[in-house]
């Protein structure tokens, strides 16, 4: 095996390159990254016409798929390796693609043992049952992650995509078994304990026992790692023509889903032009974070609750001013809490313990409240504006966070945008309850702090209701970001994390024509987006309208989102170009008057 | 504690009457029996004036509130013996009102036990930490049920609206221990144990021991129990002529969920005119039906559930029958069937055993087979037409069955009309695949016995998408049903079972008006059922649009459908004669031309 020396995981989650060789190896191949060059090719063959005058900018625009711009973008594998390591009957199993790229590493099957592996400079593969907030710092030390449970909006999923790692999830099959830290499938005899090479590949799914080469691609060699001088690359010389080419053509904006600063900062480098959605909730999740929260959560009154957001607030002020120092005016939109509350509950046995020991309270407590708080249907149980609502001091310490944390970047004459985004609203009064919190709390920050900064209050749209209702509800918004995600969920009583059992048999028989999660459901979902749309602008002829779903960053929806006439489209940090060139093509395809 | 003798517990759950001298007791006070008296005099007074010619018939209709009605319908305490037993220290839980009335017998902790009870001459109060398809015929035996966990559509509070049962649901103080045969709680000192006398108020919640005195309604002792002759009963004289008084003015069709023939003989005394819902699935919960049910949903290839099904055939078959025999050519709307098949297999290890040892299958598979089966969200899960798309031999086995049972009622001179009604589409194509299963069947089942039945097929609509594709939906369906209950749950994103931590405190509040599951929210929910019935009726002008969700019983629910133009609602039994009163009241404040 094409084994290369240990390389360090950078805190992007960029796998560092192995061997350039690889490259020349596979050219012309069936490889993958022989389908990149290919891609790459396409592309420079495009720019090339242009430079040579031979077509204009927006003709390459529409010769260039953004499936190649994509390939371009993921981390890739060396096929002929891939298929020979299969051949030797390294396949394993298949899970669901929840993160697209290639990985290869040392299996580790906790987050510590990842951490501490990574730190001695192993790639890591990190494999879990099902990941919690816990395992958060060993995945951002992993270069893949694959669980056995959970579906597409696991959390293994959305963490992954959000840090743009390779995730395989749900990989029902697997037998991972803690005590002996082994992993194994009924119908493959290896038994793969930690420390040893595994493969995942994010874009089948495929799980596969052994090593194969990876690498990533020079753009983000060039853009986020910085290890490769632009100078020096080909690759990324086109790709920095076309994106110059799609901004002066493209009517949308784009802006990126983003949680920490960095991938803010690796979302500008894309070109992104705001935040269009931060979750408040993913800041919980690192060391130091989390107790309190469940602290919080574990509180049975009021008093006890404020102590513990208390401890909460210094944590979001601080995320928050990294959040604006990064994104230097540009506008930022923060959801308030949006998950169920019992997501942030540890359910294993030994992190029960340890958090009743640091509060101070027995594990039955904690067991009590867990069960007492568990949810037929999570999905649409006790959550988003819900929370809010019922527990007004969490909105009311999220918004302080919020505004201490803009007028401090602001006294550094950085400006700011923030716009506070309410979430899972169906009826005008939740908008208007917790719009009225944000504004009397801003009001607080700004007397006390001697500074006033522009800030937006305006709410999701992402359950039919507030569809329907939205001339109602753009009475008190200021602006509307459609979740699509959850959108597609309620529109159609589909459940992603369940719907495995019979989507892929729908789309395969063409019963519907794609995964709605994947390119949005125009006929239905998106007649609600539509109407959404209009009704709120009938009622506030200017709002500002954009989505913040996974379709964000998918072509074929960013079309209809530009016909549909929304403001812009938020999508992950490393789906921003792609998302770039596709609204360019949805611009010169309907141009906007 | 006015201790009646012991009655036989009926087969419709109506409880039989206790000393009639409870009435004069009660006259004038403000026990519940004085309510309805007070109720009764309201309808005397408003009849004996158009007998009296001082007031027209019409204007009798617009004074008598359908509370009223449902008073003089409902089994009541003796409210003076219920407040002297919780004054005594009575009092233990409060759960969801799931069944109203009243009920009070002698707790059984198991179905078979309380059927035991019940033949020896008890009244019995089930009491079950939860239901389950073995529950049913002693749950029929009982004349109330308990439950501490489960909402509002739980197995039990399902089963219990459907039978006329009283039933409070998902106590969750209640400790109940099978093994030892006790239920308590922490806030009160009292131990029930098997045999121990409990009333349950089915319309407040509240869980009390000891007894309560109890009486069936006259108007449910002439109709259904036919205990009282209605020469001798004038309440039941008054109720008889404004029931008639309706008819001659409501313009909206009345029909009612039934699943059994009983049921649906209780609905037609009460006047209904049609079946606007027969759960197929509450078919397999009796004793014999649910093993080949069991082993269909355990098989893993085509041969064995086929094998399966075959069993199924004929239970279904003549449960289609009996139903048909009753309703003698009115129609009869069969959905085909909806909930997750994990509902139907055992969680109990005892049962699970049981079934293992009757399939000749190991509990290991039939608990890895649960285990497989488990969803993060069932209510948007796989079910529904998604059940009959993967497995078409279902929706064939149960067409056959109505078809067959369709053709046999019909050759002996009793005419039929059957309309199958296909669940959970969101999509034109769904419709088209389990459509054409149907006709193909019935083409079959009418070559082979040489005789044709007129029948539909139709959709429920109780999906967003369904309703704003509703126009596409209507080139497929010969009619649509409005579930409302789940379009409720999706449109709001709000799960029934697990509402009760927010949402009281919503109407509380006034974020929202009413419960919307109550009440049907006409701002939402009533948006989406006014575009698809225009949506529908755009592509077919006579399009029949009925509505089988639990608003079809609720007044100001039917007084939107009358005004959206809907042709019928369904309703459980006992609310027919409500239904008919508000139908009568919303034709006559707003008259269709």
């Amino acid at each position: 095996m094409n084994a290369a020396s240990p390389h360090n995981t950078d805190p992007t989650g960029a796998p560092k390159p192995l061997l350039r060789q690889n490259i020349t190896e596979s050219a012309g191949s069936t490889s993958s990254a022989g389908f990149t060059l290919r891609a790459a090719a396409a592309l420079k063959i495009a720019v090339d016409m242009v430079r040579q005058r031979l077509i204009k900018k927006e003709e390459a625009i529409m010769r260039i798929d953004p499936d190649q711009l994509e390939q371009l973008l993921r981390p890739i594998f060396d096929l002929k390796e891939k298929a020979k390591v299969i051949k030797d009957g390294g396949f394993l199993t298949k899970g669901l693609n929840a993160g697209p790229g290639a990985a290869s590493g040392k299996v580790a099957f906790s987050a510590h043992d990842a951490e501490v592996m990574a730190a001695k400079g192993d790639k890591v593969i990190l494999v879990r049952i099902e990941t919690s907030p816990e395992d958060i710092k060993g995945m951002n030390a992993s270069v893949g992650i694959l669980t056995a449970k959970g579906g597409m909006t696991s959390h293994a999923a959305l963490v992954a995509r959000q840090m743009g790692k390779v995730c395989v999830a749900g990989a029902g099959e697997l037998q991972i078994d803690y005590k002996k830290g082994t992993m194994s499938v009924e119908s493959n005899k290896l038994v793969i304990k930690q420390g040893d090479y595994l493969t995942i590949d994010g874009t089948t799914g495929e799980v596969i026992a052994g090593q194969v080469a990876t690498m990533p691609s020079e753009v983000v060699q060039v853009l986020i790692t910085k290890e490769l001088d632009p100078k020096d690359s080909d690759v990324f010389k086109t790709y920095k023509d076309v994106m110059a080419w799609t901004n002066s053509v493209r009517q949308l904006g784009i802006r990126t889903n983003a949680d920490e600063p960095e991938q803010a900062e690796n979302a500008i480098a894309f070109g992104a032009e705001g935040i269009g959605l931060t979750r408040t909730e993913h800041m919980f999740f690192g060391e130091g974070k989390i107790l309190p929260m469940r602290e919080m959560i574990l509180a049975d009154n009021l008093s006890d609750r404020k102590k513990a957001l208390a401890k909460l607030l210094p944590i979001q002020r601080k995320d928050f001013e990294g959040i604006f120092k990064v994104m230097r005016g540009k506008p930022v939109t923060i959801r308030t809490l949006d998950p169920p509350l019992h997501e942030f509950l540890p359910h294993e046995k030994k992190e029960q313990e340890e958090v009743a020991k640091a509060l101070g309270i027995s594990t039955k407590v904690i067991k009590e409240k867990i069960e007492s708080m568990a949810e037929f249907n999570p999905m649409l149980g006790f959550r988003g504006c819900r929370l809010g609502i019922s527990y007004p001091e969490i909105t009311e310490m999220q918004s302080r966070a919020i505004f201490e944390a803009a007028v401090n970047v602001a006294k550094k004459g950085i400006s700011v945008k923030p716009e506070v985004m309410i979430p899972l609203v169906g009826n005008i009064n939740e908008l208007k309850i917790q719009a009225e919190i944000v504004r009397k709390v801003a009001g607080e920050v700004f007397k006390k702090k001697g500074k006033k900064v522009n800030y937006l209050v305006g709410t999701m749209i992402e359950l039919p209701r507030a569809a329907v209702t939205a001339d109602k509800i753009a009475e008190v918004a200021e602006f509307f970001s459609f979740g699509t995600n959850d959108l597609t969920q309620t529109a159609m009583g589909l459940s992603r994390d369940d719907a495995g059992k019979f989507l892929p048999m729908y789309v395969e028989n063409e019963i519907i024509p794609k995964d709605p999660f994947e390119a949005l459901d125009q006929e239905g979902v998106g007649e609600l987006v539509k109407m959404g749309t209009e009704k709120g602008r009938s009622t506030k002829a200017d709002l500002k309208v954009g989505i913040c779903g996974e379709h964000g960053g998918e072509p074929s929806s960013i079309d209809f989102f530009h016909r549909t006439g929304l403001n812009y489209v938020s999508c992950s940090p490393f789906r921003v170009p792609i998302a770039r060139l596709a609204a360019a093509r949805a611009a010169l395809r309907n141009p906007r008057k």
